[in-house]
């Protein structure tokens, strides 16, 4: 048995995984990336990125229907599933490959295999491959991601039950399609499919659209989508069953209502890999929903390990486990002295247009909102995309902004204004009275 | 002749006069609005808005050929010349409606004619329609904008020579086009054209395709443009004449270079319009360029008078008019000591991808520039624009922005950023260390 040692081993190669080892490398750490998954782990290869290929191309599929009015008559256009799996395929290893190239730039050490952690500072890699390998480290950090939830009543079946992995192996566009899920990812493929053409039925388990989202925003949003597209969202019919009969899916939901469709599709949340260690070997923190417990800079129960990502829990995106994983870097280079703190993040599902938010939109006394829709921008309106809201929450004492939300073309690139005035303590005032490119999206800010 | 008494008298219904008389409304003050345009001026009725309409559906065709390989294959569409003016029209009435009613709630007082100032504090309106009135103002703000240039022998002939303004009377997309000036409009056209469909010749007179811009961005900009479409550019070539013979358009250069096409098309750049007052009448100092001599603050020779927007100089844009024009307003208000002051502003060309640049990117001293590929994008990749190219220029000393430039998809809201940092003092450092929407394009200003 070999061993190995680092300033820092990193479980996982996902979007946490890979940030963390790539920002030690460039602090100039010694660090190993352990994964047993490709580099860019499963949102590279299983969830985000081909999620983004399907809306990538009902995005530029709206486009044609946009078209009709501003000066052009499309033609009628032939999707191609083959063109897009291949598609998917060859941007995965795009991706890869950007990061793989950054990666060996930052000097990062690369351990095919599963990980698990033994004690505090030590870990083994074993795969079929090769034999048992150990890795000793000064600090652990844990990004082993999640794996997507499925029921024992609900789950792909590899003919017409489908889950956002296996999207890609569908035979067709459904003419008709049950999406189990109103979070970010049922809500992503229940518009990819219903601009491709489906008749999408998406059935909610709560009373909001993606409920993590301020509620004037979301039913403003699901309003759109059930406005524009053959799509129905049923609020309080969270899924019990799906099941197939012949040709056809039925989804029993945990009220009783029965939804019939020629296809089914479920995306009813993640859970945890928690595969990385014995639970009576390790004695490793855990939130009641089996996460990882951490404090702010990613610290778990025991010294020296970290936890970033979606294993730490809920919002599971990229973006906020990048951001957890240079906090916790640092802090493993600064102690408790670093200045890099986690920061306000955006939340978004990327449909067209994105529906995004940052901070906290609850109501709070001393706060006011400020809303302006997308039809007030020249830019939205010739673009044809004039469909939009956005809202701000603004501290009135001091002019802070204490959250945002809207969806709107171009939104997600947007927030990254509020996002920058939010983690720097700019006024909204500051931000208001600067002009913005005229025409742009960005104007949605000002006036 | 009736006089009527304000504290601002606003000349120039375009994008700064527009801005200055909101500005000074919502401030309290009583603000006159003089124009003989329809509010909007000629940048909603003539070049600024009309060029946006045929960009947009430049950008959707664009679209429909990036669809192929996405998982679709477009069907041939047919353009409609007819469909795009009726658009125009309508955008530009929504445009007027959406300022009218925001002029009409800060309770700004609109006179329709030709503004002339008499005397520091009088000016009189004269149309067609009404008597004279007179108008006496505690200040002035001339916004009276600017119109197309042309050369004796190089102007529109209704028939085959266009120029942007009447750009929406072609009979249809040329064949081949002449585009004389490689400036942001010549630019604009040029691409849209060629996105279009036409064969286009670029005629400009420097070395550098948008000289204003930073010399590598427009170099690489301009070989995307030839790489991907039809379009040639020829430097160094600034037109002397155009003439139509039959059906055919010829260009010579005042080299001596003859260019033909079946269209051709002027935009060499625009002259401030001063028919505001009489040189001979009102002393108002002008510079060698025959512009109003403004200070920071907008201040003309004469107190009391301010000038904002294209009559000030170059560059000739809607946003550095609107700033402009809020800096004036808050100077009115608060003097010497006024608190908003000319801010860095954004310059762009809305082609698509759009180009764009803030600040100063010249070499200088202790100086470092970053620059990132749109490529190294998931976004822009995942999209099927990976074209496109980010510049920064920082302060080693303490990391502050000193400009910016690049071109790439919503590259002109992803400016937005870089503007409101630079604006605020936020060092480089601050923005890359924030976990931006992922994947969004806004993550060209990290990692």
């Amino acid at each position: 048995m070999s061993t190995y040692q680092f300033d820092i081993a990193v479980i996982g190669a996902g979007p946490g995984g890979v940030e963390a080892a790539l920002y030690a490398g460039r602090k100039g750490l010694k660090a190993a990336l352990v994964s047993n998954t490709s580099i860019g782990g499963r949102a590279v290869w299983s969830s985000l990125l081909p999620s983004k290929a399907w809306l990538a191309l009902a995005e530029k599929i709206d486009g044609l229907r946009r078209l009709e009015g501003m000066g052009a008559h499309a033609g009628k256009h032939e999707l191609s599933l083959e063109q897009l799996r291949r598609r998917i395929g060859e941007q995965s290893r795009l991706a890869f490959g950007i990061r793989l190239k950054e990666l060996e730039d930052a000097g990062v050490f690369f351990f095919f295999g599963d990980g698990r952690i033994i004690e505090a500072h030590k870990l083994e890699v074993s795969s079929a491959e090769e034999p048992t390998r150990t890795i000793t480290a000064g600090n652990i950090i844990i990004a082993s991601g999640s794996g997507p939830r499925f029921l024992p009543d609900a789950r792909p079946n590899k003919d017409r039950i489908y889950a956002p992995k296996i999207a890609a192996a569908l035979p067709e566009i459904p003419p008709s399609l049950i999406v189990a899920g109103g979070g970010v990812t049922g809500t992503e493929y229940a518009y990819a499919f219903a601009a491709l053409g489906s008749r999408v039925t998406v059935l909610q388990s709560g009373a909001q659209l993606l409920p993590r989202m301020d509620a004037e925003v979301a039913g403003a949003f699901r309003a759109y989508l059930e406005g524009h597209y053959d799509i129905r969202f049923h609020a309080g019919e969270a899924i019990a069953s799906m099941r197939q009969e012949g040709d056809k899916v039925f989804a029993t939901s945990i009220r009783g209502s029965v939804f019939e469709a020629d296809y089914g599709f479920i995306a009813i949340g993640r859970v945890p890999d928690l595969s990385f260690f014995e639970p009576g070997q390790l004695p490793l923190a855990l939130t009641e929903e089996k996460m990882v417990n951490t404090d702010a800079f990613g610290r778990t129960s025991i010294p020296h390990i970290y936890a970033v990502g979606d294993v730490t829990g809920t919002p599971m995106t990229a973006n906020r486990a990048a951001m957890q994983a240079r906090v916790a870097v640092q802090h493993i280079l600064d102690g408790d002295g670093s200045k890099l703190l986690p920061a306000h993040f955006i939340e978004a599902a990327y449909t067209n247009p994105p529906i995004a938010q940052i901070g906290d939109m609850g109501p709070e006394a001393g706060a006011e909102f400020i809303s302006k829709p997308f039809s007030s921008l020249l830019k939205a309106n010739i673009m044809g995309e004039a469909e939009g809201l956005m809202k701000l929450k603004v501290r009135k004492a001091d002019g802070l902004i204490l959250g945002a939300a809207g969806f709107g073309a171009h939104f997600a690139d947007v927030m990254g204004i509020v996002q920058v005035a939010m983690n720097n303590d700019i006024p909204y005032g500051k931000i208001r009275e600067i002009p913005l490119a005229h025409p742009s999206i960005s104007e949605i800010l000002t006036g």
